[in-house]
């Protein structure tokens, strides 16, 4: 029985963890992570996967896990080293993983993503976080699927959200995201620019323990154009930073994005909005190679992802990194408790 | 008189070092570069310039530097403290040098600038290093004027040439620069990429001690455009590639941008061949934010510059960083000594 000061404690994250691709590193790196005490201090994880593999997994890499079928709605303190999963496919991997078929593998992955979405807009769950799954095989299995991000908009009917990378020193909100560069140009409207900046300023206010974010957005030309002299995007790009200035937010730009990253360093801002994936995950990836997170905003839910890919060429051999995993974990924790601070 | 030894030893690189736009911070950065003894151990610098304006940048910044005038074609060792310099116009500086006109200003900054490029190429100088001028005075002032790097060409009398930003610990090539993104797209041609591969293999192998050089070639759309899912730039980027392979470099790509600088950390690669401007500008500001070098590859002589404007805005404050400066001088004497050695 508890005492009545641990009642007063306010109670840990719950967060739904999907496995994501059965024959991807996800089952790895989920196992890797919440093999780690120090993960089920900060957060109460349940994993929304398959109970054979996972359990596969936890035999090959030769952890201490325990992998406990959880009832639905699951929620008491568990002991130490077990894995709480909720089982949404009865797979039986081989001894490589890969081996289960991609249409077995897609509805399966699907079906743990779905269900995440549920819990949290039921209230069941205070934040996902998703291991990779792969677009193209879930596609070609015959659900339409462009992405997590887009997938769980469309349950909670939110139009407009951000993607945005975020490591220690740096955070990137994008404006477009897996587009041909020649064709980022004409996407960038006003409307759509006004909106990432007002998001990113939410975002960072509600979930990031930032009352006044400082936001820097990044020109699209070399040299900011230097004036109109290459290129006119920077005209639209000023307009929207006018007018989300004129609503209070406090924001700057468009600046030269060559010499902005240093500047994010030295700690002039606490997010750069960026035109165009590259432009972001640059400076992103080359100050936080495997510890960036990915986080939605804008969805009336916390989300986060690992920064990477199902890496079909390295699964089930034991050598995939935990780290971005580790990273989303810990941040959809604190982005929790920092909502739980706001509302 | 010299002993045998002595005699027997490589001359120190003699270098002009334009000083640039008289209103700018160009003859602070020189007159502190040059005021740093060991700058003269490792060259002979020959500032080309105006000896009041720099006399008078000296005393400004109580530097104990004496400003000689050079006689022309002067290449004997000097005594310690000494600043030798051609001088090629006679300004009369007030208290604050922007008060010289811009006139008379852009005037003598692409004098200073023209007898480099005859200097060099009648062998009387081994390289040059360019202090900033404004392109926009001088354009103004009736001489249109593209950059030091297209007027060096010119003068050399050579089409194809390569910026090269070069740090301690990244290079990145240039296949475009001042552009506006939209338009880079269609300035993407096999030969153009094909060329700048190999003026920059060339130029590690003959200017950077590369005997076999290592170049990574970016992609110009995001994940490489995933196999043609969103832009087909890559295309003609492999071609590019295939070409310069087949001649024999070590060479390979499109890469996608986003992951590779990380890579050339880890030290996979010598050098990184861009498609645009930030795709470079922005990995290598936030790796060597006031140190990295622009060195023009493919002229027929050594060239190096700052990688900062005129900043009038700060000018005659004394607050510039010489880093850049010195750097250029650094990297301009090492180039020409392993010049010597590959010739």
């Amino acid at each position: 029985m508890k005492s009545p000061a641990a009642r007063k404690e306010s109670p840990k994250p719950l967060i739904a963890i999907t496995m994501g691709d059965p024959r991807g590193v996800g089952p790895e790196v989920v196992v890797k992570a919440l093999a780690q005490e120090s993960l089920h201090r900060i957060c109460s994880p349940l994993v929304l996967g398959d109970r054979n593999v996972l359990q596969r997994t936890v035999q090959f890499l030769g952890l201490g896990l325990k992998v406990v079928e959880a009832p639905e709605g699951f929620l008491s303190p568990l002991p130490q080293g077990v894995l709480a999963v909720l089982s949404l496919s009865r797979l039986s991997p081989g001894p490589n993983p890969v081996e289960i078929s991609p249409e077995e593998s897609s509805r399966a992955s699907l079906a743990y993503v779905e269900k995440a979405g549920k819990m949290v807009l039921a209230g069941q769950v205070e934040a996902i976080v998703t291991a990779p799954v792969s677009k193209e095989a879930i596609t070609r299995s015959g659900v339409p699927f462009r992405g997590h991000t887009e997938f769980f908009a469309q349950m909670a009917g939110v139009r407009e959200f951000v993607m945005m990378l975020a490591g220690e020193r740096l955070r990137v909100a994008l404006v477009t995201t897996h587009l041909a560069l020649n064709e980022v140009s004409r996407s960038l409207r006003e409307e759509k620019i006004l909106a990432v900046i007002e998001i990113t300023g939410r975002g960072l206010r509600d979930y990031f323990g930032l009352p006044h974010p400082r936001i820097a957005v990044a020109a699209f030309n070399p040299h900011a154009g230097e004036g109109g002299l290459f290129g006119e995007e920077e005209k639209t790009i000023s307009r929207a930073v006018d007018r989300a200035r004129a609503i209070g937010w406090g924001v700057s730009g468009p600046w030269p994005a060559d010499s902005l990253f240093h500047r994010v360093l030295q700690g002039e801002y606490d997010a750069v909005v960026c035109m165009y994936h590259d432009q972001g995950l640059i400076p992103l990836k080359l100050l936080h190679f495997d510890s960036a997170v990915n986080v939605t905003l804008g969805l009336p839910f916390v989300r986060t992802s690992v920064d990477h890919g199902v890496a079909f060429d390295i699964a089930g051999q034991g050598v995939a990194s935990p780290r971005s995993m580790e990273e989303a974990i810990k941040m959809a924790a604190r982005m929790v408790l920092l909502k739980r601070q706001a509302t």
